[in-house]
């Protein structure tokens, strides 16, 4: 079956599972607190050119968001964040849970507009209201689409002018730093945000997120908070031997560019063929109209997921590649329409 | 200055303070266990035709509506609402500060419809969505209008439908009581909802509202709950006598049909003058579009709340009575248009 | 019956009942933004020689404990307490269910000493552990005892020495002030204290309780945080009125000081008589050993709270007085054993 | 260095490792929906006696601890257990923050009796108190002691004489069950606490810990509490992996028997030459004074963790063992005596 469900149906790749393996024999201290989660908080310091940022590596993007968020705000502080985020809608409440109110925008094409922002936090102005203070954004969004260096600056300015602090979520950041349409590297993502983080689970880990925080108003305690959220790993060690192994040598940036370039030759292949492909980016989700009567086929061939009701143009789906997608399941696909 | 800011801007009725008064030499046993409090509450079941309800006071709606819904889910169970719901946007986040997200959806004049809760509910599917489990609605709404029979039938329908408690703010539910326009009678209300409260601060209490919740389910160990809240008055006593008091001899629709009849007095002189209302509601809430050249003078004249920006048929603002509005004041609003 | 239960089982002193009632033609602003409230917060600042210091009213002490708590902490932080802390003990977990733990440690006579909060906070040293920030007692305690200058001196010391806040409760603080046992004045509290609160509802209102705030960094947005926990009351001017009637000519002393002597008169009538007293304090509570065979009796004619199981020294009972308990009543009590 | 500082500081047993690598090629549905983690949930059941049971797995054991007790538990609801247990004192107040009180008793070697379960919760008895409502307990407790099959039946009795859940933290588990002194088998718990885990993460695995529903009551949505924590694994097929590999051939049950036999074996030396050993257990935890002189060798040649303050008897220290403690080490730690 041709898989292009999703980019986490696979162990890590074969270089970080020999990393693991060669420590096999190794004692470690626990909770982060070894040579290898040092080295690696290193690597991510000096790729981000931020030496005086604080870098904690978690195990996986929810808790990565609801650790980050719940450290960040007091009870009355809210997030503002686009409709389609993943925290306002795929992660079962989980902001809401650490006590936080998400306040929800429409956007375009997963990105949210300085305008949108503006609009949405100007609206709250007294105590019956929640005050926002962190504008949460992902790059990648949700539908595969990046900021341009010009529109994350856009979102500072926007976030500096209503005192929000800027949060990015980067569980396919590689994706965004891989390819040439995009023009914002982590260095200035680095200088722009106040913390993000940098994916692992969706680019080759077993798992593990690197979570960056550059605003050293917001580093204070935050390892109890990580305890306290039970996102303080014993073995913190298998975080930084992971991550040291997919830093080392741009390994992360080659997985990415690999996953990016399965996601544009099946795009080209499929607009070729006249499928119509519904958002434009250049990362490594397509989303596609699959007419209504090759649905079948497609659900025994390949494993992917519905995007929404039918419409006019077809019925909405995802194709997802990742660092393993090979070029004959690409072929496969495109060979199905 | 004319008052039409709001409904909760005097003491309490003159019937309500003599009561306090005539209690002054008593002892009473604390937190609500005393004769007075059970009078209230046995009236209370006795007009909502629920001998078997259980019967709480507390002293504002935030309060009641954050304790109740806090007790009633579990942390990955949401509330769905309309967008202009009170607990969504006006109470500083209370209920996502006890744990649970808010799923909103458009209104129709503040109204929810079986529709959009059916279209809301069925696209929360799985584990990575919160699980929708009680509907809120307000009666009236903030609108100032109120759900038919009919209406409220169909929200128990689209609630049984996904397994939803219905609970309903009665802020201002005497308005819609005393409204000849609305079919909707207090035993109708206490059958349909699985909670429900009515309000005492808006019609005439120092402060106070009725929470009954008939679903006995729901019913268990709720004065822990209250308690753990901040939301058990140490002199519960004072909630007692003044319920008593207001329930006695129907003054509670009595003033509910006062600050109606002034709503609709207004209503009508304005109308007579050319004024654009712009939401139709048969309680004490009129909103109007007033001219814009209008409102220095109104300002200076006239306490009332702007309900938006300025559009083309004028500013939005909204006129709000009481039941110790007087028809001076009426008369002398109108006058100014 | 004599009612020997508690200081909160009537309405409110005449005066307070008198302000209300002269207030019950005017129209006021909403949530305590009125000039009666006003006033009540200069009172407040003048009488606590703090001029700087923000005030506000809420309407009880568990609703002020956590209402100012969750304000001032970040989830990992928690609070320091005597084991007998009302908070500890007698709140349902408020202060845990707004996310903070409260670490415990044996007191004497309800009182914290510096030693045994250097012992308990020094031993909280890492992450994982929760982080001591707060430092709570109650002035008078739970067992009528107050803290003297020296003592709440040493508190300070301590609570600088580890970085914590100093919080006082003080739902029974006007019966401390008013005793000439105790030597920490008005002044001398909100000198020493970040935060601490005036007890009403216990000293003679229908309920209302002022917190001072005298710590800069812990004012900000506390408005906010009293809305999201449903203690930001509508008609805020209630309390003001309350709040201004008991602060003049000072009533709130002299209610207090009656208070104070009808449990001295209670005390000397029972020592006389040879009864044992438990707890040496200078407020209005009675810590006895009732003789095992009067129990019957003392339930039949007198309404008291047992305060554990039998010892050798009779059953420890509590007696408090209020402002209203009269000279009759404590002989009636005295006359009983 | 020998390293007797905790049983988590290596990665993984090779065959847990070789599992993995094995896995390689494979591609995986996400979140635990895989066939391997089918087959790990079927194994517990069989293993536990249990068909019925819900297994789900979860990466550590504070994630385990606040996902479940935040599931089972309504706000008021408290959680009972010993004064040294790991969620009261090394958690960071982990449940605290999912709004739960602990109610701690003294343990009189990391255990709870059923005698002072029934005092400290029969005192609870109404609405300004918690309720308590699950009994949590360590096997093996925090002291490396193993609850024989009468002490849990005793504790079974108590929780249901007061309408508590049993819950046993079992991130040590494996140690009591190869334990020849611990009569109390897998079926035996099963078949007496409501839920319980299964630690990996100390017994060989990189991570992961198997939680055990046998309580239907606690089952309903459970995994949508663990999204809402960010305990649900995107690549849940790692655990389910790893945990097949740790139950196959009773490798897990092989794993515990081996580091109890080093801690016996470094028992005995020391015994034998006189060093007092102050928590007499059968698992892999060696408690003992050591001589203050003793400290600075014993610093440089050994990573252990301090027990306390220095006493009479020298000062408390703890070694703990793992199934990759080797002879050589014990022989050299018991040599430096």
């Amino acid at each position: 079956m041709i898989n292009l469900l999703n980019d986490y149906n696979m162990t890590a790749h074969p270089r970080v599972i020999e990393a693991l393996a060669r420590a096999g024999g190794r004692r470690f201290p626990g909770y982060g607190e070894d040579e290898e989660s040092e080295a690696a908080r290193a690597a991510v310091r000096l790729l981000s050119g931020c030496p005086d940022a604080d870098v904690h590596f978690l195990a996986g993007g929810t808790q990565t968001n609801l650790t980050s968020i719940g450290a960040f705000l007091r009870p009355h502080e809210a997030v503002v964040s686009p409709l389609s985020s993943h925290i306002y809608v795929h992660e079962t409440g989980a902001i809401e849970a650490v006590g936080h109110k998400i306040i929800n925008f429409p956007s375009e094409n997963g990105k949210a507009t300085a305008a949108s922002v503006r609009e949405t936090v100007s609206s709250h102005d007294n105590e019956h209201m929640v005050k926002p203070r962190l504008l949460f954004v992902s790059q990648a969004t949700e539908l595969g689409t990046a900021y341009s260096r010009e529109e994350m600056k856009a979102l500072r300015q926007v976030a500096d002018e209503y005192g929000l602090y800027l949060y990015v979520d980067g569980a396919r950041l590689a994706n965004t730093l891989a390819s040439d349409a995009c023009d914002l590297s982590l260095e200035d993502l680095a200088a722009l945000a106040d913390a993000f983080y940098i994916g692992g689970t969706k680019n080759g880990l077993l798992f593990g997120e690197a979570l960056v925080i550059t605003n050293p108003s917001l580093k204070e305690d935050f390892r109890f908070l990580m305890k306290q959220r039970g996102a303080l790993l014993a073995k913190g060690f298998l975080l930084g031997i992971q991550f040291r192994a997919l830093l080392e040598d741009g390994l992360w940036l080659e997985l990415a560019r690999r996953s990016n370039g399965m996601a544009a030759r099946l795009k080209e292949g499929l607009r070729a063929l006249g499928v119509p492909i519904f958002v434009e980016n250049d990362t490594n989700q397509v989303f596609l109209y699959a007419p209504s009567d090759m649905m079948p086929l497609l659900e025994e061939r390949v494993l992917f997921e519905r995007w929404g009701l039918e419409e006019e143009a077809g019925v909405p789906i995802r194709f997802v590649t990742s660092w393993a997608t090979t070029e004959d399941e690409v072929a496969a696909a495109i060979g199905l329409f």
